[in-house]
């Protein structure tokens, strides 16, 4: 059973806000894909876009090019081998999903593949046709146009870590398989 | 003493790989200021490029613009309240460095103003002008040109989080004033 509820789009931006490493997901012509990406962020609230790092060299970015469309989904310290093994290795040359039995559910409003398992949130998001910031920065600009999060971990537009939900907690690349765990919340005086 | 030594420009786009919220300092004609940020990325490894969201309408946005330079810093966990007050007001109306008794020094490069006490890294950046991403998305690119981590946290192009640094840990903002600390390292198979 699935513990993904719908995540108002005022309140995606708040999905990457912290700066989790997160997966990518596009498909185009019946093939799909899935890398992972630490760098991202978002650009603005509403609507809400963001951007994305996509190398001018992946399938990816050939697979997002020619669909307009991609999914970001958030995945939690349960899938850190995971992240790093779909970020090790090109979709040109092996099926992904298959290698690795990754199953995925079509995004609402864009079909884009989605994954739930282990996930703590996705993002599906239309592409923003910008040339030359792909073409200098390998920058991608998207649209939300659906979110969605895992109950458990992130509900009512704000996040919750707890002990009972570790293997939820997003992952934060330090490089070279490295990782840090959200963990321990912090608070600001005066919020 | 400052910690703080040099980090190689080949190991900058580490500092704010696992996306933390920074710290954004500017100066031009004699004023200088800081903002906090959560949304910012690396884009480019070599020359080591990053990117900022800066909103159009603040004061930080116009001495960046004025000035060609700015300087991320990467607050410690010692630093939130500090973060998110200088998150919190202008510097149109106050000199946060004077409010706040914030202490920088000048950038090697650029002599951007840049925070050490507290701080985990700085990075010092020069602004690469793309009106059209600066207009559409807020989103300045950046070259860094100079680079620094507190030795206690980060050393020989790795960061280590660990029970005596805590002060220094990254921290990475939910929303509303809620942050979370990097604590928890997890090591992906194979890597």
């Amino acid at each position: 059973m699935s513990h993904f509820t719908e995540v108002k789009l005022a309140h995606a931006s708040r999905l990457i806000n912290h700066g989790p490493t997160v997966l990518v997901t596009s498909s185009h012509g019946g093939r799909g894909n899935v890398m992972a990406a630490a760098w991202s962020m978002p650009v603005e609230f509403t609507p809400p876009r963001i951007a994305v790092v996509i190398d001018k060299t992946t399938w990816t970015r050939e697979l997002v090019t020619a669909s307009g469309a991609f999914g970001i989904c958030v995945p939690g310290a349960a899938l850190v081998d995971l992240t790093h093994a779909v970020g090790s290795l090109s979709g040109r040359s092996v099926d992904k999903f298959e290698r690795f039995g990754i199953r995925t559910r079509p995004g609402p409003v864009l079909g884009v593949p989605l994954l739930e398992a282990g996930c703590a949130a996705w993002l599906e998001c239309r592409l923003i046709r910008e040339p030359h910031a792909e073409d200098a920065y390998d920058t991608c600009f998207g649209e939300v146009v659906a979110a969605a999060a895992d109950s458990r971990i992130f509900a009512g537009g704000h996040w919750t870590f707890r002990e009972d939900n570790a293997d939820l907690q997003t992952i934060h690349h330090l490089g070279g398989g490295h990782f840090v765990r959200a963990g321990g919340t912090l608070r600001a005086a005066g919020s």
